[in-house]
């Protein structure tokens, strides 16, 4: 069977529900997108769901559904895509976080989980933490995108079973948690003991750190504490080059769907134009996947993280924008590639609505064009019209199989 | 309840892509079928998932799901069922495999993988190998149709995980694979061993068979070496109409899909008229449905393979053709059933697109007719026309039980 290629755009959080603001449709309705239209009318279209009906997944479980795994088999928290966005090699027995530079009060009550979304300096900070020894343990730690960073605790006989140190955005103003263990054993007992040893430690060092006594004398929050949640260890995840031989990519902006990416065998891509944010590279992000096609890559994921940030602030105008960028991307991709020989698919992690401000189990919009596939004969890609869509009641491993299937990556299941 | 009889007519590899020669129209949606589209207007209708969404399946596990197995539970590859086909009684050790007679050369490089679907003398060329014994083994031979025949190894402490003999089609011009283990066991060590020297004294005794002078005397390529596939040992399958207690017919030409009908508890029925291929006699065939039905019979099967061939073969209009032979078959189904105690259903294995010419994951058409079931109220039976149609979404598996369900033979779970 002769192979083909793929192109495929995830808008993150890209599903939504009817918004009043724009007369009962939604973001996806109300957008501009006669390519993306005409895609789906000669293609396969249809809700998704992103793990399984009722379930919201987080980003990155969505990500994995729709590079075909099973989370339950492969995904044991975020703390280890975190330690794999920052280039932290886990070995196994390590217990991984992600983790803020927050703020905090003398008593440790948490004044902003964020640090002001701070920019500069965050690598020194870390610089400062990393390689910690606290017991018979290393603590490792390394800046990401704004405020967010990973903490790696290395030693023996540590467990992921440990309560977050985080309150969470719905608690602020109350006090860092003390984190404890979450299962009866020697090792979660360790694990909670040593981290919390380390975060008082930590908090010693970030408050007369040089980059936080230059925060405070230009008024800002000093980033003095390390907040963490998602514990997690590494879980073995064959990566889709090796199960289906396929060369693939994956593009973004976002410093967590590269960890992912890299976690599952993508070769990733970005550039200081790739914002992971509204002002993005659209244009940019459509030309890197055509440059990618054309070095020979069979499987090139383009990500916009935007859809998803329009939705947590609920903002369907700017939605409607970034989906009007998405088509940007696909009249560019359509009018350049080898149409006989390259699919194009549209689908999503999960639906963000404007009206939760928060991810939901909504199925996500979806569709696949391709020369040969069946036609569903929709209209117009929007949550309502393509509901009778072929793909409808898919899960997203299912669409993802099935794009395999297509480019002829798949071995038959009998014979 | 008041038990109901059905007729399945499977078309194997029936569904389609659009195709160009086609006017961007399926076979399925060219072909001239108005009793079938009357059937499925007043029944239920939808695109089918064989298996699983986004995975393709040989006939085999095809038609296993379609009488409501789950593959993983019954399926070891297609030597067993072949072995069943061939009327070989296989042992709990036994490992069979599915065969060819083909034409080596002397360094044993295969020039044709079927000796030009050499039809006569096989059976003599069978029995001149059958109850060799090599080492503490006993092998078994026995022709099918045309080039293809079955091989099982009897002996203690063997295994199926072993590598096929037969380069494959893409391969031809190769050299005869010498069998390997797949796993580190003595087991398997020892059935590669004993594979192949069986496998090289069948050719000292092909080379100068009787058959063979003659074919070569003719011009024609002598059957001068066995090539292997698909090892498997017998896995326990429970009778359908153990589980059911229905009464159960299958009719086809095929010889694949009589074993696998004996596998299942079918009693099966052929006749010379059946060839499992375009000439095969379709009339018949709903003529002894209609018989087996009279007799007693509650569960009639009628197999086609004619539309998968076709598929593979890439030719369009002949596809057509066949679909209008099926709908020959309704039109005599229909005319002559007890209308009101009796369920009219046609599916398919998988989807074999004339554009791809082999087997893709894309879900096949189905409908259920019956005096008394909901109508979906589809006009047309067509890929495109039924996506929305209440079965969509269902596996083959799925339709088995709703059949079985419909026809009064199924247990309520719970009370």
């Amino acid at each position: 069977m002769r192979k083909k290629k793929c192109i495929m755009v995830i808008g993150d959080g890209l599903g939504d529900r009817p918004v009043e603001l724009l007369q009962g449709k939604t973001p996806l309705e109300v957008a501009k997108k006669p390519v993306i239209n005409m895609l789906s009318l000669n293609g396969m279209t249809g809700l998704v769901h992103p793990y399984k009906p009722g379930i919201r997944v987080g980003t990155d479980v969505g990500h994995l559904c729709i590079f075909g795994y099973e989370p339950e088999k492969v995904y044991s928290g975020r703390g280890p895509i975190e330690a794999f966005s920052a280039g932290i090699e886990l070995k196994a027995d390590d217990v991984a976080f992600r983790a803020n530079f927050a703020t905090v009060s003398e008593d440790l009550t948490v004044i902003d989980r964020r640090t002001g979304r701070i920019r500069e300096g965050t690598r020194l900070l870390a610089e400062s933490l990393n390689g910690i020894e606290i017991d018979d343990c290393k603590i490792f730690v390394k800046e990401l995108t704004e405020h967010r960073a990973a903490v790696v605790i290395r030693g023996e006989g540590l467990s992921d079973m440990v309560t977050d140190t985080d309150p969470g955005t719905a608690h602020e103003g109350e006090k860092v948690k003390r984190p404890l263990p979450t299962e009866n054993t020697l090792e979660a007992e360790k694990t909670a003991r040593v981290l919390w040893k380390f975060l008082m430690r930590a908090h010693e060092i970030l408050k007369i750190h040089p980059v936080n006594v230059e925060r405070q004398k230009n008024g800002l929050f000093p980033a003095n504490f390390i907040i963490t949640r998602g514990a997690g260890k590494l879980k073995k995840i064959e990566k889709i080059t090796d199960i289906f031989k396929v060369k693939a990519a994956c593009i973004a902006g976002d410093e967590t769907i590269l960890g992912i990416g890299k976690m599952c065998g993508f070769d990733v891509f970005t550039s200081n134009k790739f914002t992971g944010s509204f002002d993005t590279d659209y244009k940019g992000k459509a030309l890197m996947a055509l440059q990618k096609i054309n070095e020979g890559y069979d499987f090139v994921v383009v990500h916009v993280k935007a859809t998803d940030l329009a939705g947590h602030d609920n903002i369907p105008f700017k939605k409607v924008e970034v989906i009007e960028n998405i088509e940007t991307i696909f009249s560019l991709l359509y009018s350049n590639i080898d149409r006989l020989n390259t699919y194009l698919c549209l689908t999503a992690d999960h639906t963000t609505p404007c009206s939760v401000r928060d991810h939901t189990c909504d199925p996500v919009p979806v569709f696949i064009w391709g020369s040969d596939v069946r036609k569903d004969g929709i209209q117009e890609f929007g949550e309502e019209y393509i509901k009778s869509g072929s793909l409808s009641g898919y899960t997203a491993k299912d669409v993802f199989y099935t794009l395999m299937d297509f480019m002829g990556y798949t071995e038959k299941y009998g014979a």
